[in-house]
């Protein structure tokens, strides 16, 4: 992570160093636990069990969790997660994951075949090497959105093809907008051929989520030019605004033949991301649709010389896929986990940040971050250009070294020439959320009045 | 893996159709605990407590349990397992690790810089991307043993890396020789460009532990011809013969300057293989000797800009590389576990393989499969010819259908020609081991019966 780098400040705390805060509020990462939000029982009970079947004895386990560790460890090789599992994902998750998004889409069908788990919907982006000459000449270029976050820019590089961006339209809720999508397809000519276009909904950075509509007309755009769709559909379970969550796959099938069938399609999920966010076990989910055969055999093969997911990330998949439901003794717990809703944090941060001067931050409809922007004035802009650095690293650095907020600056995201923006992540304790906010409120006011 | 094909017969099993056996014996892969090899406790104590850290509440689990899961967890960012760690693994675990190093060889100092966590030990050979170069013409080489198991293989094909094949020599105890690395090098002239050589100690699929002389002239080879050594040494804990394992970079530093200090060196191991047998968690570390700076650099981009192996796979490697000691109060019972030994495992599988007719097996003196040869019949040789299958993939699949045995052939790890060979993993319980010899007896003795 290009962050990390930022990191020392935590080391002069620990040195003793004597700062104005107590200890850094690290929100630079899209990594609730980090953040101190808690574990779902559910889930840490169903694999802890797993681990260590042992603790299935008595009845200090409520019965629903048993049962499915039980059933979860039938499906190990050997009754043990510490085996291998087929490459793809044990059979059986693959199966309920399948099952899971033909319930999400309304009944829209879902092959298991299509499903591929691997250690993160990162990792899951090497199916572009199918669609990737890195030999080609001109290289082959991947629509990607300005702000995106930079590990897909990082893979599709490392993969050997070109980002070819796209700007969303920050002052309509950073909208995805056709137009822009042409105008980005017609600046690769003569630079590299496009083959894929990448969107990301709930959006990250941006915390848009897109209407059917907004789909509808990206889906036609990507048929008419021929462009493999990437959806990084991680954050799909949150949700804040007015805007329901569709699929891809979903506006896609209720299109209809000849786009139904042709549109090649793939959809990333993960126990990274969301309510869960399990990011430390490595695990997420490809579905892929209407995929040409041959193509399908070379990704098949793609994952057979990879090792399989870690075993206990496939089992939060499958938890997080068919978590507790009514009538299960989990069941009450669970859902007075998952209501512990982010939509106050969401309202805090738009009234807070926005009553702040110099700041404008779009609704956020969803996702794990908020990315305002932030007028920095002049003075401070030329003060960062001579230190070297970008404005809204400077800013950043600042906030960090003065109010013990790591944020990451917008520069890292990519946003139109001359604007400046802050990213940080919203799914934290709602009273992490307002000692976070008290400290950026302070500390802005005494920037904007060092610079003014 | 290549064998998955091999499965349904299992389905038959489910399915009732009747066979001369009750369950198939799978030791197809390097996997002890789908062959039945129970994980170690304080292993999966550890891991549990780390998860579900409410069963650190009283005194369930014992104290150094909970003492090693209560400071795991400190180190983890939020106090969490399920937020990411920095890419090349938690610090202190990677430091430890390099402690582990230093005591295991010695003394030979270990620097924690050159330590890389990474979900698993082929996942790590990666690292070969800074010395391939997909484009060149010719192609990079790599020297790699015949046998050699199919994983690194596939994995230098993707990175676009040419396979230069070295024969062992099976009748000296599956030896290394230089002068056949002087022909396999020299093989190379014209086809492609050889930059490292791939050792496996102990072997798989041979089960060879090398010794320091046959060390010392493989590493002046590499020094004289500048070749990289990959040192695969993930059956560092598995010997049971006289030779004794040493690590490639102790042999390297014992040799002293200049070659300690200048033979490039990549050692890799592993949680999912040796004792603990986790393959399911997906975790390994590779350590980098005397690499250049800027090589380095490249190196550590490489690892940041992918996602840190799974947090409780670091945590295995951790429990791995400092495992309870004298006093502590798992230590008995994992000791007891540990001594579980694989040498009467091995002793039965030479003595019966090497008394069936048409069977040879050189001493397995490390590692966890038996590789012998086996003398197949010139009517069976034609019979397979006559349904189109090598000789030995025809042997292993009788084998399979009428015994319930799943090995794999020699021919899915390269042998000499004309000779024939079978894998099987004897990393298994001892009365599966039994069941195992006495099914390879007696179906051997039929098929030669029905081929003679």
């Amino acid at each position: 992570m290009a962050w990390e780098s930022l990191n020392p400040p935590r080391d002069y705390l620990k040195a003793g160093v004597r700062k104005p805060y107590r200890d850094v509020i690290d929100v630079s990462w899209g990594d609730p636990h980090r953040a101190g939000v808690k574990p779902l029982s559910f889930v840490r009970q169903v694999l802890a069990a797993c681990l260590y079947p042992k603790l299935m004895e008595g009845d200090r386990l409520m019965v629903d969790v048993r049962q499915r560790a039980q059933r979860l460890l039938k499906e190990c090789a050997g009754g043990s997660i510490g085996s291998y599992s087929n490459t793809a994902g044990i059979p059986e998750i693959v199966q309920r994951v399948s099952e899971f998004i033909t319930r999400r889409d309304g009944g829209v069908p879902c092959r298991r075949e299509n499903i591929f788990i691997s250690s993160g919907s990162q990792w899951a982006l090497n199916i572009l090497k199918v669609l990737v000459n890195s030999e080609a000449s001109p290289r082959t270029g991947v629509l990607t959105p300005v702000p995106c976050h930079s590990t897909t820019i990082l893979s599709l590089m490392a993969l050997g093809a070109a980002a070819v961006p796209y700007h969303l339209t920050e002052e309509r809720g950073w909208a995805l907008e056709v137009e822009e999508l042409q105008r980005a397809l017609d600046s690769a000519k003569g630079v590299c051929s496009p083959v894929a276009l990448y969107v990301i909904n709930p959006g990250n950075p941006a915390g848009y989520v897109q209407n059917r509509k907004s789909m509808q007309e990206v889906i036609r755009f990507a048929a008419e030019k021929r462009l493999f769709l990437l959806a990084d559909e991680v954050y799909q379970d949150c949700v804040y605004g007015k805007t329901e969550f569709v699929s891809y796959k979903r506006a896609l099938a209720e299109m209809g033949p000849p786009l139904s069938e042709t549109v090649e399609l793939a959809s990333f999920h993960t126990a990274s991301k969301g309510l869960m966010g399990e990011c430390g076990l490595r695990a997420g989910y490809v579905e892929l649709v209407n995929l040409d055969p041959a193509v399908m055999k070379h990704i098949n093969s793609l994952f057979s010389t990879n090792s399989c997911a870690p075993v206990l990330g496939q089992i939060a998949l499958d938890v997080m896929t068919n978590p507790p439901q009514p009538g299960d003794p989990s069941y009450p717990l669970y859902m007075k986990h998952i209501r512990t809703s982010l939509a106050e944090n969401v309202r805090r941060v738009e009234e807070v940040v926005n009553s702040l001067p110099g700041f404008s931050c779009q609704p956020v409809e969803g996702g794990a971050f908020a990315f305002p922007t932030v007028f920095l004035p002049p003075k401070a802009i030329e003060r960062a250009k001579e230190v070297g650095m970008k404005p809204d690293t400077f800013y950043c650095l600042r906030l960090l070294e003065e109010a013990g907020l790591l944020f990451s600056p917008g520069t890292e995201y990519g946003q139109k020439e001359g604007t400046y923006h802050i990213r940080f992540c919203i799914m934290i304790p709602l009273d992490v959320m307002e000692e976070l906010l008290r400290r950026l409120s302070g500390f802005h006011k005494r920037f904007m009045k060092e610079f003014s």
